[in-house]
C-alpha cells in the first residue's frame, strides 16, 4: 500500500489558532451579546493602497485584451517588478543585491516552508523559542526533528529561547548547525535585532558554515533608524543568508499574496561529494519546476507600491498600525504591565499579570474583557508567561479593548 | 557545512524548454528577418472571459474598501468558489465530491509537485513516456528515483510507453506501484482515456493499493460525450484517487493561477505502524500550513467561470483553440503526416515524416517554415519520433503556419 510520510505524524495535533478560535467560539456560543475584538491574528484590516488599485484594475483591464494580455510570466517574477524590488528595498541601502537574485512568490510563508526543498533530509536546525510556528513545523513535516515532547519542543532541533531575561536575545548556538532561523522584526515578540547582533550572527555563520534564513516580513515597521532593514546591510551576509520578504503587511496583501526572497549567487551548500553547489541554481530548478509565477495582476499591484504615491500610501498604513501598537503598549504599561515590542514591530508582547499562565490570561481576557489576543505559550515553550496583542485592528476596536482593560485589568 | 538536497543533481540539466529557447534564439539571431511563429508552448493566446475580468474588477474595488476589504482567506480557498466547483465539476456529473474535499490552490503544477510531500521518500512511481515533465522532475527532487541514463529515463521510476503501436494506451504495470500518474486529456499525446481504460486503472488501483494522480487539466477540451471528465465519474474512484484540475486552459488563467485538487475523505495510505492515514487530513495539514491561499481577486474570477456567461465566453474560448486544433490536424493529415490527438485536446501530436527525429524535424521545422513546436523526445525516450503542437495561438498564426508547412512539409 502507498506510505505516507510518517513525519507528519509527529505534528501536535492541536495547532494554536484553531485551538484560539474554538475556545471563541464555545465563548461566544455561551455569551451571544458579547461583542468579541480580535487581536490576535496578525492580519491586516485597511483597504489596499489607492496606487494598488489603480495598478490592479489596470492590468486586469490589459488581460481584457488580445494585445496586452499576458499568458504564463516568468516563474521568477516579471522583470519589472524584480527592478523595482533590487533598486528600492537593496541598492537604495547600498546591499549588493542584483534583481536576478530575486525570486517573487505567493508568500513568505509558502516560501519558508519551501526552501527546505534544496536542503539535505539531515540537515541540523535552530530556531528561537518562543517562533512563528510555521519554521519548527515544516522542518518536522521534512524530517529534520525527532518526536515532539511533552513541552511541545521536538527533539534534535536546537531551541533559542528569547525572553525578558536575556532581552530577547537569542545567544549563539553552542553546537554548530546547517540552518538558523531569524526573524527581526520578530514574529511574536515584535523584538528587533541591533546591527551589531546581526554582525555576530554573519560571522558564526561563516565561521561554522551554516545557512541563515533571515525572515524580514515586517521590515517595513521598523522606526528606529539605527536597526537595518535587510541582513544584507551586514558585510558578508551574501555568503550566508537568504532573505525572505513579503507585500502582505507592508501593502495590506495578506488576501492579494505576493512576496519574495533573495538567494544571493555567492550562496553555497555543500553535496554529498564534498563539492560547492550554488544554492541560487537549485532554487530557480526548483522554482521553476514546483511554481508557476504569480498573477501578473498581483506583481503589478505590488510593483505601484514602489510608486511615489504607493509609497506614500504604503507608510500611511504603516503608520495607521503603529499608532495602534503605541496606543496598546502605553495603555497596557499604564495598568502597570511589562510590555515589549510595539515600536518597530506591529506585535505588543506582553508579560502575563501575576503568576498567570499564557492560556490563563487568554481566558480571563476574552472571559472578563471580550478580547482575544494568542497565548505566548503557543509560539513556543519559552513563550510561556507572555501574550501577543497585534496592532492590526480598527482604531475603534483597539480603543474599545483598550477601555475594557482598563477596569478590568490589574498586573 | 549546510548540504544540499544531493537529488537535484541527478536532474539532467538541459530541460526541454530552455533547450528550444535556445534553438529559437540563434535562429532569430542569424535571421532577423523572419516571422517565427510559436506552436511549442502551451500557453493561452485569447483574453480572458468578460465575466471573468467584470468579477476581478469588482474583486478589486472590494479590495479599496474598509467595510469590504479581505486579508487571510482560508488556505483551502473560499467557500463559494469550493461550492461552485463540487456543484458544477462534479455534482452535475453524479460525482460524490464535497465542497470540502476541494483544495484551491495557485497551480495544478504546483499540486502535483506538493503533493509528493505527504508520501514517504522510498514511493514507487509510475509514469507514462512521453510524460509532462513536471511529474518526473519532481519525483527526481523527492528522491523517488535513482540517475538519469543516457536516454534520460531514472532509475526506480517506472515507465509505460504510449505510443501508435499500443494506441497510445499504457499498459497496467506488471508490478505494483505506490504512485501512478495519469493524465487525460493526455499532455502531450492529446489522447484520451476511455471509460474503460480508467475502470481498469481505479480496479488495478484497488487491487494493489496503489493511488492514482490523475491530472486533468485539460478537460475542458473533451468533445466525445462517451469519455468521462473526472475520475470520480468511475466507481470506486474515491477510494484510489487525487484528482487535479486548473483554470489555466478553461478561463485563460495561466497568467492569473488558480487551480485545485480534490482528495476525497475515504482516501487513505498506511503509516509506518501498519495504521491507515486519511490523506484528506495530512494534505489540509501541508496546505494550511506551507501555502496561504489564493488572492481573493482571483478567487472571485474563477467563481466567475461558472455563471452562465462566464460559462458561454470559456466555452468559446475553447472552441476556438479546438478549431485551431482542427485545423492543423486536418492540415498536417492532407500533406500525409500521420497526427495524434487534437479531438479531446488542444495538443497534436504529430509523427515525425520519414526516419527523422524529433528534434531533427525541430530544426528543419524552424529553418524551413519558420515554425517552432517541442520534439516529442523532450517528454521521454518513447516519444522520439513525434512532434507536439499545440493549439494555443491566434487563428492568423496557426493559418499562416499551416500555410508555410504546405510548400515544404512532405511526409
Amino acid at each position: 500500500m502507498a506510505q505516507i510520510n510518517d513525519h507528519f505524524l509527529k505534528l501536535k495535533a492541536g495547532y494554536l489558532f484553531p485551538e484560539i478560535a474554538r475556545r471563541v467560539a464555545v465563548f461566544a456560543k455561551n455569551n451571544p451579546q458579547a461583542k468579541i475584538v480580535r487581536m490576535g491574528i496578525g492580519d491586516v484590516t485597511e483597504p489596499l493602497p489607492t496606487a494598488v488599485v489603480q495598478a490592479m484594475h489596470k492590468a486586469v483591464d490589459e488581460m481584457a485584451k488580445r494585445e496586452t494580455f499576458r499568458g504564463y510570466g516568468p516563474e521568477q517574477g516579471y522583470e519589472f517588478l524584480r527592478d523595482a524590488i533590487a533598486k528600492n528595498d537593496y541598492q537604495a541601502r547600498s546591499c549588493d543585491i542584483a534583481a536576478d537574485e530575486i525570486f517573487i512568490s505567493d508568500g513568505a510563508k509558502c516560501d519558508m516552508g519551501n526552501i527546505l526543498d534544496i536542503f539535505n533530509a539531515d540537515s541540523t536546525v535552530a530556531v528561537t523559542d518562543p517562533v512563528y510556528p510555521v519554521y519548527v513545523d515544516t522542518n518536522v513535516m521534512a524530517g529534520h526533528t525527532g518526536p515532539a515532547s511533552e513541552d511541545g519542543r521536538y527533539a534534535k532541533l536546537l531551541y533559542l529561547p528569547v525572553t525578558a531575561e536575556n532581552n530577547f536575545t537569542a545567544a549563539l548556538p553552542k553546537k554548530r548547525v546547517d540552518l538558523v532561523y531569524l526573524c527581526s522584526p520578530d514574529n511574536p515578540t515584535g523584538n528587533v535585532m541591533t546591527r551589531a547582533q546581526l554582525t555576530q550572527w554573519v560571522q558564526y555563520a561563516k565561521a561554522n558554515q551554516t545557512i541563515i534564513f533571515f525572515d524580514a516580513a515586517y521590515e517595513a515597521y521598523i522606526t528606529d533608524s539605527s536597526i537595518v532593514h535587510s541582513i544584507y546591510e551586514i558585510d558578508g551576509a551574501r555568503d550566508v543568508a537568504i532573505e525572505f520578504r513579503s507585500f502582505s503587511k507592508l501593502g495590506g496583501f495578506t488576501g492579494v499574496r505576493c512576496a519574495f526572497c533573495v538567494i544571493p549567487k555567492t550562496l553555497a551548500a555543500k553535496a554529498a561529494d564534498g563539492s560547492l553547489v550554488e544554492l541560487h541554481k537549485l532554487w530557480m530548478r526548483r522554482h521553476t519546476t514546483k511554481f508557476n509565477g504569480v498573477s501578473y495582476i498581483t506583481q503589478r499591484g505590488a510593483e505601484a507600491i514602489y510608486s511615489p504615491e504607493g509609497r506614500k500610501q504604503a507608510r500611511a498604513l504603516v503608520d495607521f498600525y503603529m499608532t495602534n501598537a503605541r496606543l496598546i503598549r502605553e495603555g497596557l504599561t499604564s495598568l502597570g504591565l511589562h510590555c515589549y515590542g510595539g515600536v518597530n514591530a506591529p506585535y505588543v508582547w506582553v508579560k502575563t499579570p501575576g503568576k498567570s499562565t499564557s492560556w490563563e490570561f487568554f481566558d480571563s481576557l476574552l472571559r472578563d474583557c471580550h478580547v482575544v489576543g494568542t497565548p505566548g505559550s503557543g509560539f513556543g515553550a519559552a513563550g510561556e508567561g507572555y501574550f501577543r496583542l497585534s496592532a492590526f485592528n480598527s482604531r475603534q476596536n483597539v480603543e474599545e479593548a483598550l477601555h475594557r482593560m482598563r477596569d478590568k485589568i490589574r498586573a
